[in-house]
Protein backbone atom coordinates (compact mmCIF):
# COMPACT_ATOMS: atom_id res chain seq x y z
CA UNK A 1 0.00 0.00 0.00
CA UNK A 2 2.98 2.24 0.21
CA UNK A 3 6.47 2.09 -1.93
CA UNK A 4 8.32 0.04 -0.65
CA UNK A 5 12.01 0.90 0.35
CA UNK A 6 15.16 -0.54 2.04
CA UNK A 7 18.48 0.72 4.34
CA UNK A 8 19.37 2.65 1.53
CA UNK A 9 16.44 4.37 0.95
CA UNK A 10 15.95 5.63 4.49
CA UNK A 11 19.24 6.17 5.13
CA UNK A 12 20.89 7.28 2.28
CA UNK A 13 23.48 6.01 0.04
CA UNK A 14 26.37 7.55 1.97
CA UNK A 15 29.18 5.16 3.62
CA UNK A 16 29.34 7.18 6.43
CA UNK A 17 27.96 5.90 10.06
CA UNK A 18 24.91 7.59 10.46
CA UNK A 19 23.99 9.73 13.42
CA UNK A 20 20.82 8.70 15.48
CA UNK A 21 19.53 10.92 18.09
CA UNK A 22 17.78 9.62 20.81
CA UNK A 23 15.41 11.60 22.74
CA UNK A 24 14.55 9.98 26.24
CA UNK A 25 14.91 12.69 29.40
CA UNK A 26 13.56 15.88 27.80
CA UNK A 27 10.02 17.75 27.08
CA UNK A 28 8.33 17.34 23.66
CA UNK A 29 8.24 20.95 23.37
CA UNK A 30 12.01 20.81 24.08
CA UNK A 31 13.06 18.45 21.98
CA UNK A 32 10.95 20.17 19.31
CA UNK A 33 12.81 23.15 19.55
CA UNK A 34 16.37 21.46 20.00
CA UNK A 35 15.40 19.61 16.40
CA UNK A 36 15.18 23.09 15.06
CA UNK A 37 19.43 23.42 15.53
CA UNK A 38 19.93 19.79 15.12
CA UNK A 39 18.03 19.16 11.89
CA UNK A 40 20.97 19.40 9.52
CA UNK A 41 22.95 17.03 11.63
CA UNK A 42 21.18 14.29 12.99
CA UNK A 43 20.06 11.68 10.24
CA UNK A 44 17.59 9.58 12.30
CA UNK A 45 15.59 11.15 15.37
CA UNK A 46 14.86 8.93 18.38
CA UNK A 47 11.16 9.05 19.55
CA UNK A 48 12.73 6.79 22.76
CA UNK A 49 10.83 4.52 24.66
CA UNK A 50 10.10 6.76 28.27
CA UNK A 51 9.62 9.97 25.94
CA UNK A 52 6.78 7.48 24.16
CA UNK A 53 5.62 6.52 27.16
CA UNK A 54 4.82 9.83 28.72
CA UNK A 55 3.35 11.32 25.30
CA UNK A 56 2.17 8.52 23.07
CA UNK A 57 1.96 8.65 19.12
CA UNK A 58 1.00 12.32 19.06
CA UNK A 59 4.97 12.54 19.94
CA UNK A 60 5.69 11.19 16.31
CA UNK A 61 3.20 12.80 14.99
CA UNK A 62 4.48 16.08 15.93
CA UNK A 63 8.15 15.89 15.05
CA UNK A 64 6.71 14.18 11.56
CA UNK A 65 4.67 17.51 11.06
CA UNK A 66 7.53 19.91 11.75
CA UNK A 67 9.98 18.37 10.32
CA UNK A 68 8.58 16.04 7.47
CA UNK A 69 11.75 15.26 5.91
CA UNK A 70 13.48 13.90 9.01
CA UNK A 71 13.78 9.95 9.32
CA UNK A 72 11.73 8.95 13.13
CA UNK A 73 12.64 5.22 14.80
CA UNK A 74 10.35 5.40 17.45
CA UNK A 75 11.73 3.08 20.24
CA UNK A 76 8.69 0.58 20.46
CA UNK A 77 11.18 -1.99 21.88
CA UNK A 78 8.28 -4.38 20.55
CA UNK A 79 7.83 -7.98 22.51
CA UNK A 80 4.33 -9.29 21.38
CA UNK A 81 1.20 -8.15 19.19
CA UNK A 82 3.95 -7.57 16.67
CA UNK A 83 1.69 -6.67 13.60
CA UNK A 84 -0.89 -4.61 15.80
CA UNK A 85 1.93 -2.87 17.69
CA UNK A 86 4.11 -1.92 14.52
CA UNK A 87 1.27 -0.04 12.72
CA UNK A 88 -0.05 1.73 15.40
CA UNK A 89 4.08 3.24 15.17
CA UNK A 90 4.08 3.40 11.23
CA UNK A 91 0.32 4.73 11.00
CA UNK A 92 1.89 7.86 13.11
CA UNK A 93 4.27 8.39 10.90
CA UNK A 94 7.48 6.60 12.11
CA UNK A 95 9.92 5.50 9.64
CA UNK A 96 11.55 2.26 11.73
CA UNK A 97 10.05 0.85 14.91
CA UNK A 98 12.54 -1.26 17.26
CA UNK A 99 11.51 -5.20 18.08
CA UNK A 100 13.09 -6.71 20.69
CA UNK A 101 15.51 -9.73 19.57
CA UNK A 102 14.40 -11.84 23.12
CA UNK A 103 11.20 -11.75 21.37
CA UNK A 104 9.72 -14.87 19.59
CA UNK A 105 10.04 -15.11 15.82
CA UNK A 106 6.55 -15.32 15.23
CA UNK A 107 6.34 -11.20 16.33
CA UNK A 108 9.90 -10.40 14.37
CA UNK A 109 8.34 -11.89 11.26
CA UNK A 110 5.12 -10.24 12.00
CA UNK A 111 6.63 -6.75 11.96
CA UNK A 112 8.70 -6.85 8.61
CA UNK A 113 5.58 -7.97 7.13
CA UNK A 114 3.73 -5.15 8.37
CA UNK A 115 7.30 -3.04 7.68
CA UNK A 116 7.59 -4.22 4.15
CA UNK A 117 3.40 -2.96 3.49
CA UNK A 118 4.06 0.32 5.07
CA UNK A 119 7.73 0.83 3.17
CA UNK A 120 9.17 1.21 6.59
CA UNK A 121 12.10 -0.31 8.55
CA UNK A 122 12.49 -2.57 11.34
CA UNK A 123 15.40 -2.72 13.71
CA UNK A 124 16.25 -5.02 16.12
CA UNK A 125 17.19 -4.20 19.76
CA UNK A 126 19.77 -7.33 21.06
CA UNK A 127 19.53 -5.72 25.17
CA UNK A 128 19.32 -8.84 26.82
CA UNK A 129 20.11 -10.78 23.91
CA UNK A 130 22.87 -13.99 25.02
CA UNK A 131 23.99 -15.42 22.41
CA UNK A 132 23.85 -11.97 19.46
CA UNK A 133 26.34 -13.91 17.08
CA UNK A 134 23.68 -16.63 16.40
CA UNK A 135 20.70 -14.15 16.52
CA UNK A 136 22.18 -11.53 14.34
CA UNK A 137 22.46 -14.22 11.79
CA UNK A 138 18.48 -15.73 12.74
CA UNK A 139 17.17 -11.83 12.36
CA UNK A 140 19.34 -11.19 8.80
CA UNK A 141 17.48 -14.36 7.69
CA UNK A 142 14.03 -13.31 8.70
CA UNK A 143 14.74 -9.98 6.81
CA UNK A 144 15.22 -7.15 9.12
CA UNK A 145 16.90 -4.17 7.79
CA UNK A 146 19.21 -3.20 10.93
CA UNK A 147 20.38 -5.32 14.23
CA UNK A 148 21.40 -2.80 17.27
CA UNK A 149 23.74 -3.60 19.70
CA UNK A 150 21.95 -1.96 23.07
CA UNK A 151 23.83 -2.06 26.62
CA UNK A 152 20.92 -1.17 28.72
CA UNK A 153 20.87 2.14 31.21
CA UNK A 154 20.95 -0.28 34.12
CA UNK A 155 23.74 -2.29 33.02
CA UNK A 156 25.91 0.55 31.71
CA UNK A 157 25.64 1.84 35.73
CA UNK A 158 27.20 -1.87 36.18
CA UNK A 159 30.74 -0.83 33.90
CA UNK A 160 29.06 -2.52 30.45
CA UNK A 161 29.64 -0.87 27.39
CA UNK A 162 28.70 -2.43 24.07
CA UNK A 163 31.95 -1.97 22.55
CA UNK A 164 32.43 -6.13 22.21
CA UNK A 165 28.86 -7.20 21.56
CA UNK A 166 29.51 -4.84 18.58
CA UNK A 167 32.60 -6.11 17.08
CA UNK A 168 30.86 -10.10 17.76
CA UNK A 169 27.82 -8.11 15.90
CA UNK A 170 29.30 -6.94 13.05
CA UNK A 171 31.11 -9.99 12.20
CA UNK A 172 27.71 -12.33 12.08
CA UNK A 173 25.64 -9.10 10.33
CA UNK A 174 26.32 -9.94 6.65
CA UNK A 175 24.07 -7.37 4.53
CA UNK A 176 22.35 -5.91 7.43
CA UNK A 177 22.60 -2.30 8.96
CA UNK A 178 24.44 -2.36 12.15
CA UNK A 179 23.77 0.39 15.12
CA UNK A 180 24.82 0.97 18.21
CA UNK A 181 23.47 2.31 21.58
CA UNK A 182 24.67 2.67 25.02
CA UNK A 183 25.91 5.39 27.03
CA UNK A 184 28.18 6.30 23.84
CA UNK A 185 29.52 10.16 23.87
CA UNK A 186 31.93 12.06 21.65
CA UNK A 187 34.95 10.84 24.11
CA UNK A 188 34.84 7.30 23.12
CA UNK A 189 33.19 7.72 19.62
CA UNK A 190 36.67 7.47 18.13
CA UNK A 191 36.62 3.60 19.48
CA UNK A 192 33.64 2.88 18.00
CA UNK A 193 33.97 4.81 14.52
CA UNK A 194 36.70 2.02 14.06
CA UNK A 195 34.37 -0.75 14.52
CA UNK A 196 32.62 0.65 11.21
CA UNK A 197 29.19 0.74 12.36
CA UNK A 198 26.34 1.89 10.21
CA UNK A 199 24.69 4.20 12.94
CA UNK A 200 25.61 5.23 16.05
CA UNK A 201 23.39 5.85 18.80
CA UNK A 202 23.58 9.13 21.03
CA UNK A 203 21.17 10.13 23.84
CA UNK A 204 22.64 11.72 27.01
CA UNK A 205 26.19 12.39 24.98
CA UNK A 206 24.01 15.19 23.53
CA UNK A 207 20.98 16.02 25.49
CA UNK A 208 23.26 16.21 28.48
CA UNK A 209 25.92 18.21 27.10
CA UNK A 210 26.22 21.78 27.91
CA UNK A 211 25.98 23.12 24.70
CA UNK A 212 23.83 19.91 22.57
CA UNK A 213 24.68 22.21 19.52
CA UNK A 214 27.86 22.59 19.69
CA UNK A 215 28.66 18.65 20.61
CA UNK A 216 26.50 17.76 17.84
CA UNK A 217 28.69 19.75 15.41
CA UNK A 218 31.59 18.05 17.09
CA UNK A 219 30.25 14.74 16.53
CA UNK A 220 29.44 15.02 13.17
CA UNK A 221 32.73 16.25 12.42
CA UNK A 222 34.57 13.30 13.56
CA UNK A 223 32.06 10.92 11.97
CA UNK A 224 32.24 12.72 8.57
CA UNK A 225 36.29 11.98 9.28
CA UNK A 226 35.62 8.58 8.27
CA UNK A 227 33.87 6.17 5.77
CA UNK A 228 32.65 2.66 6.59
CA UNK B 1 7.28 9.75 49.94
CA UNK B 2 4.15 8.08 49.74
CA UNK B 3 2.21 5.38 52.18
CA UNK B 4 3.96 2.15 51.31
CA UNK B 5 1.19 -1.27 50.23
CA UNK B 6 1.52 -4.39 49.97
CA UNK B 7 -0.35 -7.16 47.55
CA UNK B 8 -3.20 -7.73 49.67
CA UNK B 9 -3.77 -4.14 50.21
CA UNK B 10 -4.41 -3.36 46.78
CA UNK B 11 -5.49 -5.99 45.68
CA UNK B 12 -8.42 -6.70 48.63
CA UNK B 13 -7.37 -9.21 51.56
CA UNK B 14 -10.03 -12.16 49.60
CA UNK B 15 -9.13 -15.51 48.51
CA UNK B 16 -10.75 -14.97 45.53
CA UNK B 17 -9.31 -15.14 42.26
CA UNK B 18 -9.53 -11.24 40.99
CA UNK B 19 -10.38 -10.21 37.61
CA UNK B 20 -7.89 -7.96 35.44
CA UNK B 21 -9.51 -6.25 32.43
CA UNK B 22 -6.79 -5.79 29.63
CA UNK B 23 -7.15 -2.92 27.41
CA UNK B 24 -5.59 -3.30 24.36
CA UNK B 25 -7.61 -2.84 21.14
CA UNK B 26 -9.76 -0.03 22.26
CA UNK B 27 -10.48 3.93 21.71
CA UNK B 28 -9.90 5.86 24.96
CA UNK B 29 -13.04 7.03 25.03
CA UNK B 30 -14.72 3.66 24.21
CA UNK B 31 -12.97 2.30 27.11
CA UNK B 32 -13.78 4.85 29.34
CA UNK B 33 -17.23 4.41 28.91
CA UNK B 34 -17.33 0.78 28.70
CA UNK B 35 -15.30 0.89 32.34
CA UNK B 36 -18.70 2.78 33.58
CA UNK B 37 -20.77 -0.48 33.27
CA UNK B 38 -17.50 -2.65 34.44
CA UNK B 39 -16.17 -0.93 37.24
CA UNK B 40 -17.76 -2.92 40.46
CA UNK B 41 -16.77 -6.28 38.28
CA UNK B 42 -13.33 -5.45 37.18
CA UNK B 43 -10.70 -5.89 40.29
CA UNK B 44 -7.75 -4.34 37.85
CA UNK B 45 -8.36 -1.78 34.82
CA UNK B 46 -5.01 -2.65 32.98
CA UNK B 47 -3.66 0.10 30.06
CA UNK B 48 -2.26 -2.51 27.43
CA UNK B 49 0.96 -1.86 25.81
CA UNK B 50 -0.61 -0.74 22.59
CA UNK B 51 -3.03 1.47 24.24
CA UNK B 52 0.30 3.36 26.23
CA UNK B 53 1.68 3.20 22.96
CA UNK B 54 -0.97 4.77 21.35
CA UNK B 55 -2.01 7.64 24.54
CA UNK B 56 0.45 7.65 26.62
CA UNK B 57 0.40 8.96 30.25
CA UNK B 58 -2.41 11.08 29.53
CA UNK B 59 -4.82 7.42 28.94
CA UNK B 60 -3.49 6.50 32.78
CA UNK B 61 -4.66 9.92 33.88
CA UNK B 62 -8.02 10.08 32.42
CA UNK B 63 -8.69 6.50 34.39
CA UNK B 64 -7.67 7.37 37.43
CA UNK B 65 -9.28 10.71 37.17
CA UNK B 66 -12.41 9.15 36.33
CA UNK B 67 -12.29 5.79 38.45
CA UNK B 68 -10.02 7.12 41.11
CA UNK B 69 -10.78 3.42 43.27
CA UNK B 70 -10.05 1.89 40.77
CA UNK B 71 -6.83 -0.18 40.36
CA UNK B 72 -4.85 0.52 37.44
CA UNK B 73 -2.32 -1.50 35.89
CA UNK B 74 0.26 0.05 33.10
CA UNK B 75 1.57 -2.59 31.17
CA UNK B 76 4.47 -1.06 30.68
CA UNK B 77 6.66 -4.22 29.44
CA UNK B 78 9.71 -2.37 31.22
CA UNK B 79 13.19 -3.93 29.77
CA UNK B 80 15.77 -0.75 30.64
CA UNK B 81 16.26 2.21 32.82
CA UNK B 82 13.84 0.52 35.31
CA UNK B 83 13.80 3.70 37.58
CA UNK B 84 12.81 5.61 35.26
CA UNK B 85 10.15 4.57 33.23
CA UNK B 86 8.84 3.22 36.59
CA UNK B 87 8.62 6.96 37.81
CA UNK B 88 6.94 8.00 35.01
CA UNK B 89 4.13 5.43 34.92
CA UNK B 90 3.65 6.20 38.80
CA UNK B 91 3.78 9.55 38.92
CA UNK B 92 0.93 9.28 35.88
CA UNK B 93 -1.33 7.86 38.97
CA UNK B 94 -0.68 3.63 38.06
CA UNK B 95 -0.54 0.94 40.85
CA UNK B 96 1.09 -1.43 38.97
CA UNK B 97 3.45 -1.61 36.26
CA UNK B 98 5.05 -4.37 34.41
CA UNK B 99 8.44 -5.32 33.60
CA UNK B 100 9.76 -8.01 31.52
CA UNK B 101 11.24 -10.79 33.16
CA UNK B 102 13.60 -11.34 30.45
CA UNK B 103 15.33 -8.33 31.24
CA UNK B 104 18.40 -8.10 33.71
CA UNK B 105 18.09 -8.16 37.75
CA UNK B 106 19.35 -4.44 38.22
CA UNK B 107 16.38 -3.15 36.05
CA UNK B 108 13.89 -5.39 37.68
CA UNK B 109 15.38 -4.55 41.44
CA UNK B 110 15.64 -0.50 40.50
CA UNK B 111 11.68 -0.80 39.78
CA UNK B 112 10.99 -2.95 42.69
CA UNK B 113 12.68 0.20 44.50
CA UNK B 114 10.63 2.96 43.02
CA UNK B 115 7.70 1.14 43.55
CA UNK B 116 8.51 0.86 47.29
CA UNK B 117 8.52 4.41 47.25
CA UNK B 118 5.42 5.53 45.76
CA UNK B 119 3.99 2.55 48.30
CA UNK B 120 3.00 0.95 44.42
CA UNK B 121 3.61 -2.33 42.58
CA UNK B 122 5.49 -4.81 40.37
CA UNK B 123 4.12 -7.38 38.09
CA UNK B 124 6.58 -9.62 36.09
CA UNK B 125 5.50 -10.24 32.54
CA UNK B 126 7.30 -13.60 31.97
CA UNK B 127 6.66 -13.73 28.66
CA UNK B 128 9.37 -15.82 26.35
CA UNK B 129 11.49 -16.50 29.54
CA UNK B 130 12.61 -20.13 28.98
CA UNK B 131 12.88 -21.31 32.32
CA UNK B 132 10.09 -20.44 34.46
CA UNK B 133 10.51 -21.86 37.62
CA UNK B 134 14.19 -20.71 38.04
CA UNK B 135 13.23 -17.07 36.81
CA UNK B 136 9.91 -17.12 39.14
CA UNK B 137 12.15 -17.93 42.35
CA UNK B 138 14.69 -15.73 41.20
CA UNK B 139 12.21 -12.52 40.64
CA UNK B 140 10.49 -13.40 44.01
CA UNK B 141 13.80 -12.95 46.36
CA UNK B 142 14.63 -9.86 44.29
CA UNK B 143 10.50 -8.42 46.22
CA UNK B 144 8.15 -7.99 43.27
CA UNK B 145 4.81 -8.29 44.13
CA UNK B 146 3.08 -10.47 41.16
CA UNK B 147 4.09 -13.02 38.84
CA UNK B 148 2.65 -13.40 34.93
CA UNK B 149 2.76 -16.24 32.72
CA UNK B 150 2.12 -14.83 29.95
CA UNK B 151 1.38 -16.34 26.46
CA UNK B 152 1.61 -13.94 23.96
CA UNK B 153 -0.41 -13.04 21.09
CA UNK B 154 1.78 -14.48 18.63
CA UNK B 155 2.39 -17.82 20.37
CA UNK B 156 -1.19 -17.94 20.78
CA UNK B 157 -1.63 -17.66 16.84
CA UNK B 158 1.17 -20.73 17.14
CA UNK B 159 -1.14 -22.61 19.14
CA UNK B 160 0.08 -22.17 22.68
CA UNK B 161 -1.74 -21.50 25.68
CA UNK B 162 -0.73 -20.65 29.15
CA UNK B 163 -1.86 -23.43 31.30
CA UNK B 164 1.33 -25.78 31.85
CA UNK B 165 3.00 -22.71 32.05
CA UNK B 166 0.84 -21.67 34.74
CA UNK B 167 1.46 -24.93 37.09
CA UNK B 168 5.11 -24.57 36.48
CA UNK B 169 4.82 -21.18 38.16
CA UNK B 170 2.72 -21.89 40.75
CA UNK B 171 5.02 -24.42 41.57
CA UNK B 172 7.58 -21.75 42.23
CA UNK B 173 6.22 -18.61 43.33
CA UNK B 174 5.71 -18.76 47.13
CA UNK B 175 4.13 -16.09 49.05
CA UNK B 176 4.49 -13.54 45.56
CA UNK B 177 0.91 -13.27 43.43
CA UNK B 178 0.65 -15.33 40.77
CA UNK B 179 -1.83 -13.74 37.44
CA UNK B 180 -2.30 -15.56 33.97
CA UNK B 181 -2.84 -14.03 30.33
CA UNK B 182 -3.33 -15.44 27.19
CA UNK B 183 -6.12 -15.94 25.23
CA UNK B 184 -8.42 -16.42 28.17
CA UNK B 185 -12.02 -16.16 28.00
CA UNK B 186 -14.93 -17.72 29.59
CA UNK B 187 -14.86 -21.32 27.67
CA UNK B 188 -11.66 -22.14 28.84
CA UNK B 189 -12.24 -20.22 32.34
CA UNK B 190 -13.17 -23.23 34.62
CA UNK B 191 -9.36 -24.96 33.86
CA UNK B 192 -7.25 -22.06 34.60
CA UNK B 193 -9.66 -21.44 37.85
CA UNK B 194 -8.71 -24.76 38.68
CA UNK B 195 -5.38 -24.34 39.21
CA UNK B 196 -5.85 -21.10 41.66
CA UNK B 197 -3.92 -18.28 39.93
CA UNK B 198 -4.80 -14.89 42.13
CA UNK B 199 -5.04 -12.82 38.85
CA UNK B 200 -6.88 -13.68 35.20
CA UNK B 201 -6.63 -11.30 32.89
CA UNK B 202 -8.69 -11.52 29.96
CA UNK B 203 -8.89 -8.54 27.35
CA UNK B 204 -10.27 -9.76 23.65
CA UNK B 205 -12.37 -12.46 25.76
CA UNK B 206 -14.42 -9.52 27.24
CA UNK B 207 -13.75 -6.88 24.72
CA UNK B 208 -15.08 -8.65 21.59
CA UNK B 209 -17.54 -10.49 23.17
CA UNK B 210 -21.02 -9.82 21.81
CA UNK B 211 -22.21 -8.30 25.23
CA UNK B 212 -19.03 -6.99 27.07
CA UNK B 213 -21.03 -6.28 30.23
CA UNK B 214 -22.87 -9.38 30.39
CA UNK B 215 -19.31 -11.47 29.08
CA UNK B 216 -17.76 -10.57 32.65
CA UNK B 217 -21.11 -10.57 34.82
CA UNK B 218 -21.21 -14.56 34.16
CA UNK B 219 -16.96 -14.27 34.36
CA UNK B 220 -16.91 -13.02 37.91
CA UNK B 221 -20.09 -15.27 38.76
CA UNK B 222 -17.40 -18.13 37.76
CA UNK B 223 -14.90 -16.53 39.93
CA UNK B 224 -16.98 -15.62 42.74
CA UNK B 225 -17.76 -19.52 42.91
CA UNK B 226 -14.54 -20.64 44.21
CA UNK B 227 -11.99 -19.50 46.40
CA UNK B 228 -8.10 -19.97 46.35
Amino acid sequence: MYPCSCGATILGDSKMTKLQLALDDILLDEALELLDDLEDYVDIVEVGTPFMMQYGMPSVQAIKQKFPEMTVLCDTKIMDAGAYEAEIAFKAGADIITVLGVTDDLTILDCVRVANEYGRQVMIDFICVEDIGQRTQEVADMGVDIVAVHTGVDQQAAGRTPLDDLKEMSQHSGDTLVAVAGGINQDVLTTYLAEHPNIIIIGSGILNAANPVKETEEIVEKMRGRSI
